[in-house]
């Protein structure tokens, strides 16, 4: 008998919104409710994924090519849906993401203005047409955000990018939560920590109700 | 003043074609010709292009899926054409490449199986219009190249592929030749290295003669 396909959850938001910090209290909440749960994350989540990761990030990368980043982030992607993603849905788990495709919208997209288009064709093929069930998004103003995040330490190298460039990004994560109401849920980032995860629990309680038993 | 453009050449062909060996000849007599050159290969060429080339030729690498090696290829050739080629041909200089987007279509495409309009889609945005004056196309029977390339030690990940793949990628390599004339020569590379780098001179001296002085 083949299992029930699993949920795909989807963690975005821009830099210290608190992804990291929700997904710890979530993935708990989740399996006490006795479901199986992978969590991984983007870029990365394989070995060629975080060798991608590694090229990334690197500050010492500072004539990364935006076509360079965009190709390197759906690569990263593409293994993880195969190699992750994909088999753990198909086995009946349930998947926590911290970042997804929406992701490659905001930042290389907005951030650094690769067309929508180009970002769609590649997510038409590299995703293999696995979209989240649910995206929740943890909205905050970008300098709350970076006030958060400035106490990790020294900056990666799209962290050390300008406050336009966080504003581009998270203008586009509101217009694709408008564009589809259905799949996200919009989090106030700017909540409790506390706050931000029962708002998150609701969502997924939901998701659990549609689930067959 | 600005410099007159320089010719970009790539060298295509398969396993132990001889690409490399005819690359260093074949620097040699454009330099003597008073052409300033900058030599480079695929993929790699840029310190992300080397790491990218890392991780698709790392034989540990056995689950990586075709769209991901699709994406890497290109990810490296974008930040090639981006860090390398384009300015040095702005500069006056030439290019010699070991490999170019040829490449992708034999292996990605006829190898793995990756649709060819997919491809060149990504071609004509990843490379940003950089399209090679002159392909060299060192043709050999694939028996005869793994031949050649046995005595190298332990195969890459692309190198451990089946006759089958590198049949499929030579039969590509054939076909787009035939379909662009004006830009490949096809060298028959069962000939000996100083007939080879003899034919590639020839194409090359033709080249010059097109460049203005
Ligand atoms: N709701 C919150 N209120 C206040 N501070 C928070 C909240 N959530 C997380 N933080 C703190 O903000 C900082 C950034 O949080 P976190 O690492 O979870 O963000 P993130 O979205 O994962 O960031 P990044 O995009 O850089 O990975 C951490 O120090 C964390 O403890
Ligand atoms: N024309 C030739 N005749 C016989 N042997 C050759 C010839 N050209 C190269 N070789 C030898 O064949 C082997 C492979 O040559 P080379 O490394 O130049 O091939 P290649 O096309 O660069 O291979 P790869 O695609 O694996 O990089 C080497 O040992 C080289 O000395
Ligand atoms: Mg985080
Ligand atoms: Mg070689």
């Amino acid at each position: 008998m083949s299992a029930v396909r699993g949920k795909f959850i989807s963690l975005e938001g821009g830099e210290g919104a608190g992804k990291s910090t929700l997904l710890a209290g979530l993935r708990d909440c989740i399996q006490q409710r006795g479901i199986a749960l992978v969590q991984t994350r983007e870029p990365g989540g394989t070995a060629a994924g975080e060798a991608v990761r590694a090229i990334v990030l690197d500050p010492a990368q500072r004539g990364l090519a935006a076509e360079t980043e965009l190709l390197l982030m759906f690569a990263s992607r593409a293994q993880l849906v195969r190699e992750v993603i994909e088999p753990a849905l198909r086995a009946g788990q349930w998947v926590l993401c911290d970042r997804y495709a929406d992701a490659s919208y905001a930042y290389q997209g907005g951030g650094r203005g690769q067309p929508m288009e180009r970002i769609a064709e590649l997510e038409r093929w590299a995703c293999a047409g696995v979209v989240p069930d649910l995206t929740l998004l943890l909205d905050l103003p970008v300098a709350t955000g970076r006030a958060r995040a400035a106490g990790r330490g020294d900056a990666d190298r799209i962290e050390a990018e300008a406050d336009a460039f966080f504003e581009r990004a998270r203008a586009v994560y509101r217009e694709r939560a408008v564009a589809e109401p259905d799949r996200f849920r919009v989090i106030d980032a700017s909540q409790s920590p506390a706050a931000v995860l029962q708002a998150a629990t609701l969502a997924v309680d939901v998701l659990i109700g549609e689930s067959p038993a």
